[in-house]
C-alpha cells in the first residue's frame, strides 16, 4: 500500500497510526481513528481500514469533515467522526481511473484505497471521485443508560496495553464524579474489587487499588498504579459497568 | 539501521515493508518482498534481511532488476524476485569503505546493509560495490505437481493474519477453477472440511464455509468468511493441499 | 503524538525506534536508547518515554549531549547516556505555552512531549524550555563483580527476539574470553548447558550448543545457532551469569 501511494505523491508523508486493530473489529477502529484524527495537520487524508467487509458488500467511500479527509470502506468506521465533525460531506468512491490496474478484489487497500489517497494528497479534488451520498452506514456507539436514580451503566469499550478498562462513560454522563469534592460512590465492574475515587494520574494509585480516572481519550477508565485493572478484576470488553452514588 | 541510513542519505524517506518474517525463514522473507516490491517506485532500493546467516557463511549482494535495487545477504531470500525481473545483474558487495566503522560480526543489517543502501539512494553507481558474481544462492519456489489425472497437489506456503491458507497454486496451474462455469471440484486440506467453490472476495462465503479465493498475491488461497480456515481445517504452513477436479 | 509533532514541524521526518518496551522497564528503554541514539545524524531529537511515571511524579526533562537532544521523563531513563556523553546538560521542562492545550493528565508524550520535540526540532533554543538542573535521576546499570580470582558475576539485561541472553559483560570485564587465543573457561546460566567458547558470529556455534559472542551491542551475548539461547537454558532476563576461568 505504502510504494503504491509513494508511485503517485513521491512527496507524501505517510504516518501509521495504528496496524493494531483486530480483524472485523470496527468499533475498536472507529473508536481509534476518532481519537488520534484531530491531532493532525489540516488536509491529511486518513485511510481507515478495518477487514474484511472488501468486494461486493461495502462501497468505499470519500469523507470530508471540517479539516480532514477520509476513505474508508462504508461500514460505519467512520460514526464517530460523524458525530464530531460539524461539516460532513461523504461520496461513493467510483471514479475507477483512480484505481490500480489489474485491480484484485481482495485487496481494496492496496488496490483502491491507496491510490485514491495518493490522489487526494496530490490535491485532486474530491469531486472527481464519485458523487455525494446520504445513506452511508452509521452506527450510535453505546450510550451508557440510568438503570434507577442512583446507578449509570456503561460498558467497557476496550482494554488498553495497560490493561486500563476504557468504559463509555464521559464527564457530561457522570458530573458528579469529576467534580471537586465527590459525593461517595462505587465504580463497579466484575464482583472482585470496585473503584471508590478518580485519581488524576496513574501514579497515584495505591499499589493494587483499582481507581477511576479520566483518560486522556475523553472517557473514564477505571485502571491499577503500575498493574493490570484487566487481571485484578476479570474483566475486559464488552464488561458490564455500574457507577453507584452512595447515600 | 535507519539513523545509518539518515546520517548519509538524510533526504532518504524510509518505508517499512514487514518486520514480522520469522527468523530463519528465508521462504516468508522471499514471498512477503516479491508480493511487494514491483509497488514501489522506480530506483527503490530494498533492504530484504532475514536473520541470522550473517558471519562467514553469508556474502552481502546488492541486486539490480529492471527498476529497482535490492540488498541482501546470499541466501536466497531474492530467489523469487530473480524469476520476475527481466534482466537481473548480482554483485558480491565487497567494497569496505563504504561500511560502517568500526563494524561488527553480528549486526550487517547496521554496519554493511544500511549505508550500501544509503549510498545507493544518494545515487552512488552499483558498480562501485563489488564485481558480478553468477553464482548467488537460489532455489526454486515448492511447485504443485499433478498426482494423477484428476488431482494436482500444492502445499499451504503461510498462513495469513486472518488464518487465511495461502497454497503455491495459482490460476496457471489449475485454470479450470477459475474459470466462468468451472466444473465440480475438491480443494482438500486436512481431512475436517473441504472446499468446493471459489468465491470471489471474502464476505461472499457463509458463514462456517470453507472456500477457495484468488488472493491478492496471485495464489489460490483457502479462506472462510469472518473465521479463520487455519483453525477450522486444523491446517497450517506445509500443509498438502489436493485439487481434486469430480466427475 | 505524529500527528502534534507534524502540525508544529511539517517538514520533521519521524522515525521510530522501537514501541516494545515492556511497561514500567526503565532498565530495558534505557538499554533500547543508549545503543541505538549514536547512530543518528547530529541535532535529533530523541522522544523516550515509558510508561507510566506520568502525572506529579515525574517532571518533564530536556536534556542536550555532545551531538543529539532527548525529551523524556525524569525516571532514569537516560542514565546510560548520562554515562556515555561527554558534556550533559539536562534542564527541567516548565515552559508550559510550548505544551499542547488542552492538555490531559495522562499522556504526557502526546501533550508536552511530542510538542516539545517538534519545538526543538524547528530550531526553539533549548533554554527557552526551562532551567537546568542537577539533580535529576540517574541510576547505575547493574555491573559485573568478581566472586573470586576465577570468578566473575554478570546478569542477564534482557533477551532478544531469537531467544540471546544478553548479559551485562562487556569486552572490558572479562579481556581474556576475547583475546586471541584464550584460556579454558565456562559461562554458566542456569544448570543445563555451559558455553566453552566464544564464536565471532552466530552461524559458527554448532546445531544445539550454547556459545559465547560478544554482540553488536558491545555486550557479551550467550546465544545458540538457530535455536533459543532462552529456551535451552531455562534462563531469562535478570538470570545470573557466571565466568569462571579454569585451570
Amino acid at each position: 500500500m505504502k510504494g503504491v501511494i509513494l508511485e503517485i505523491a513521491p512527496e507524501a508523508q505517510i504516518i501509521d497510526i495504528s496496524h493494531a486493530v483486530q480483524p472485523f473489529d470496527i468499533l475498536d477502529g472507529a473508536l481509534i481513528i476518532s481519537q488520534a484524527y484531530s491531532y493532525f495537520p489540516s488536509g491529511t487524508v486518513h485511510m481507515v481500514i478495518v477487514d474484511p467487509g472488501v468486494g461486493t458488500t461495502r462501497r468505499p467511500v470519500l469523507m470530508t469533515g471540517d479539516r480532514h479527509l477520509f476513505v474508508a470502506p462504508d461500514n460505519g468506521v467512520l460514526s464517530l467522526i460523524y458525530d464530531r465533525e460539524e461539516r460532513v460531506s461523504v461520496r461513493h468512491i467510483t471514479a475507477e481511473h483512480y484505481f490500480l490496474q489489474p485491480r484484485s478484489n481482495t485487496f481494496h487497500g492496496r488496490d483502491i484505497f491507496s491510490p485514491v489517497a495518493a490522489y487526494l494528497a496530490k490535491g485532486v479534488e474530491t469531486s472527481k471521485f464519485g458523487e455525494e451520498i446520504t445513506d452511508y452506514v452509521r452506527f450510535g456507539a453505546p450510550r451508557p443508560k440510568p438503570v434507577d436514580e442512583r446507578t449509570l451503566r456503561g460498558v467497557v469499550l476496550k482494554v488498553d496495553r495497560f490493561g486500563n478498562l476504557i468504559t463509555n462513560i464521559t464527564p457530561k454522563d457522570a458530573p458528579q464524579l469529576f467534580g471537586v469534592d465527590p459525593p461517595a460512590f462505587k465504580i463497579a465492574i466484575g464482583t472482585k474489587a470496585q473503584a471508590t475515587r478518580i485519581c488524576t494520574n496513574y501514579a497515584e494509585g495505591s499499589p493494587g487499588e483499582v481507581f477511576g480516572i479520566l483518560g486522556s481519550t475523553g472517557f473514564l477508565e477505571v485502571a491499577a498504579n503500575r498493574g493490570s485493572a484487566n487481571q485484578l478484576l476479570g474483566a475486559g470488553k464488552g464488561s458490564e459497568v455500574n457507577v453507584v452514588m452512595e447515600g
